[in-house]
């Protein structure tokens, strides 16, 4: 049988399996999802299965298996590496879990909410809202990104600091593995100690290892309000013993803590006409903090915010301070942070960089390969900005003046991307802090990766997709 | 070239390798490591290896390959479930980590402390506490238990409910694999994104994957105080009912909630002279409820745990309570808890189950398969208790009266535990909630678990591990 004779069986077969609703040829209809949402990464697909349920996507799973078809798996196609689209070829089928988007179970004594992968982020905060709970993740692409695609990735958001990563919101999963069959763990037990535990292999994998079919997760109590702070500071060295000084006095009040350069909100506040800066005079950098109250701590919250911030100024740490008068106030503090990238982006084109060192050496990390950046590079601007309590910090180089956009980012672009990487790697940190691998990243894990991890990863996937199926090509180095 | 003669030489080359201290093959000085230290499992060695840092445990692994040598890794050898004891045929060697027993970076900033694998329970505890911190896990076994052993069996506790099993604690950890080389992430990034977390892989895996040699954990505040409080309750159901009350009114200031029957407690006061109840009469059940205050929070928690007693006597979910009036009461209110297991040892043969079901089936559970079990095993007495917060109970089943020891186990016993091990499963729980499963559940997680978790298990051993040298016959079923 040719190639071809195989392929054209396995659309007949998976045509019959899944539906007119859950499979798809059509040109037209795939059009938008080969291509991520930023236009970085474009592929195309023999096809597009969208199944309605996990015993669906085992089936078409095995039916790939049989016929030797690739799967690259999809959620809300809001990834920032380029993991979820399919390469040149079109060889390979997506495989959209977009339509398996049920809240399968609420638990309001367990707290804990079970769903399918293709639910959204924002339906997941509203029905968690609905009980008077709350789930403790969000990031920019809450309105199109899917709970199996947050998992896949291990995403972030500015909630880390407290909650953690979407590792710690995982109770169980149900995946679908390499040779079809269901892994489920989704009847969350507290305390199981059979052998390692299978699911966190699950989570970050891209994909490459199992498609996340559903997933049972942990919610909070609500919160019953919150106080948002804004300070002046003259370094990042001392943003860095403010939030020492805040993890201390507040605890676990303390919800999040984001700094940015004067160079940022000077951007930010050109870029929005209407925005205003919330201190009178500009400082180097700008921190941005987020303490949030329960029913029985909210009302000393206030009081806590005027203390911290008294002392901080007494000792010098910080030059100048704010807190938001109301919740109106309070969204403008953080439209001005989440206005970083578009505005950045407006002023011309930028290599953006996701890393993460060790927290306890950010701030000399950004205060040190700044300049080194930018004397290597010259005409740069080199930005860092971010989330300084869980040591990710978004690198940003500002291409020089009159640089070329889309040429600039191919040329010297990416020669500072690999400098600024290797910076990394010498500070022990991460290339990949919370947007994951995918496509965009694999080549240089595959260059700066510790040998060790990397045979593991290799083998693993090996052991597990030993067809080389499942997103091919994506986070495991030499494996396209 | 023979067994024989390639053993003699892995012997000498050892030797030389490691020195004296690091080395011995004399019957004498293996003896005491031979056994599990409650007795239940005895095995032989061909040498007794104690590596003094991490390099001499990679070459150490190297060398052992190369002559096809089994390695059994060991730390305190306080382990539930014979993983750490060899098997009879002489051939494998133990690896002793207990002289890697040095702190080797306390970072009071990001509260957190690398250690080596060897480094005793007891005296982390006294290392944080020196610097007013704490590490929140903690377990009988604290005198003997080390780190290492601790992370690979994901060590649990009676501070689970709060602040999780060890998983929780590790932030970075450093292993030896099985080809030799070493995984080190003990440099903890926060957000790290590359891929899979593979730390977690070896979190759990009980040494069949890796050696862990060292680690970073996280420290907490000290506490500034608790409240210890008792209660008498009618039902399990009103248990359950008691910690949602629980958790809903103290939140985070829970700390432990443990739930013992009338059998147990009554046990407890025949085996301890000393010892009181701390209730002037008999209950169905017992509650003991720890909560703990940070240095802002202490002030108000007499006051909170008075209010929450009331209201819950109020309500009727229990029908008396008392709270220790000093540290010295609510010491003895925990004796009354440990003292369980010998406790009932005393009485005569009994088989443990150490098991866990879904946290709001648990009292379900138990309400159920107790006369279960005793109706199918006539003059049984079924007993459960623990870590009811945790759905993690220990499930002990004593023996009729008369029933010889040493013989009923191994006979009726093992029936029991089969049929235990059955119920358990039927329910959706786990076999081994925190023991692990070492040799002694092998065979049961062979036979009871789910087929696509199991072929995980094998496909990522002998992807990682191929000469299935390192503890063999442990955890991972069919690799004896």
């Amino acid at each position: 049988m040719t190639d071809l004779q195989t392929t054209d069986e396995f659309i007949a077969q998976a045509s019959q399996m899944l539906g007119q609703r859950g499979f798809t040829t059509d040109t037209d209809t795939m059009q938008p999802w080969l291509t991520d949402w930023r236009g970085r990464y474009s592929g195309s697909a023999l096809a597009l299965a969208s199944p309605a349920n996990t015993d669906q996507v085992s089936d078409l799973v095995k039916l790939c298996a049989k016929h030797n078809i690739a799967i690259v798996p999809q959620g809300g196609n809001s990834g920032m590496s380029g993991g979820a689209t399919p390469d040149m070829t079109g060889t390979s089928i997506i495989l959209s879990l977009r339509r398996m988007n049920a809240i399968r179970q609420f638990d309001a004594d367990t707290r804990s909410i079970t769903c399918d992968a293709g639910v959204i982020l924002q339906h997941l905060h509203e029905a968690a809202e609905a009980e008077r709970l709350r789930f403790p993740l969000t990031l920019g692409g809450k309105g199109s990104a899917t709970i199996g695609g947050l998992i896949s990735t291990n995403a972030g958001g500015t909630q880390v600091l407290r909650h953690g990563t979407m590792r710690a919101q995982v109770m169980g999963l149900e995946a679908v593995l390499p040779d079809g069959q269901i892994f489920n763990s989704l009847t969350p037990l507290k305390k199981d100690n059979r052998g390692f535990d299978l699911k966190q292999l699950l989570i970050g994998s891209e994909g490459t290892l199992g498609i996340v079919t559903g997933a049972t997760l942990r919610l909070l109590p609500e919160i019953a309000g919150r106080c948002v702070l804004w300070a002046g500071l003259d370094s990042l060295i001392d943003a860095r013993k403010l939030l020492l000084a805040c993890e201390k006095m507040v605890g676990e009040r303390l919800e999040g803590f984001e700094v940015m350069p004067a160079h940022s909100l000077a951007a930010v506040l050109d870029h929005l006409p209407a925005a205003r800066s919330p201190l009178q005079s500009a400082h180097n950098w700008n921190a941005l903090i987020e303490l949030v109250g329960t029913e029985d701590t909210i009302a000393s919250l206030p009081d806590l915010a005027e203390n911290f911030l008294s002392i901080a100024l007494e000792k010098g740490i910080i030059s100048d301070a704010t807190i938001a008068a109301n919740e109106a106030q309070a969204e403008q503090f953080w439209l001005l942070r989440d206005s970083i990238s578009p505005a950045e982006r407006a002023i011309g084109p930028a290599m953006q960089h996701d890393i993460s060192v060790p927290v306890e050496r950010m701030a000399e990390f950004v205060t040190e390969t700044v300049p080194e950046v930018e004397s290597r590079f010259p005409g740069t601007t080199a930005i860092a900005f971010g989330h300084l309590g869980d040591g990710n910090v978004h690198y940003h180089v500002l291409a020089p003046a009159g640089a070329i956009r889309g040429m600039w980012e191919e040329n010297e672009g990416k020669e500072i991307s690999s400098f600024v990487h290797d910076l990394v790697t010498q500070w022990g940190g991460s290339i990949s802090a919370e947007h994951g691998i995918g496509q965009m990243k694999v080549m240089e894990l595959g260059r700066l990766g510790d040998p060790a991890s990397l045979s593991i990863l290799r083998s693993v996937k090996e052991a597990l997709d030993p067809q080389g199926l499942f997103n091919p090509g994506k986070l495991v180095p030499g494996t396209a």
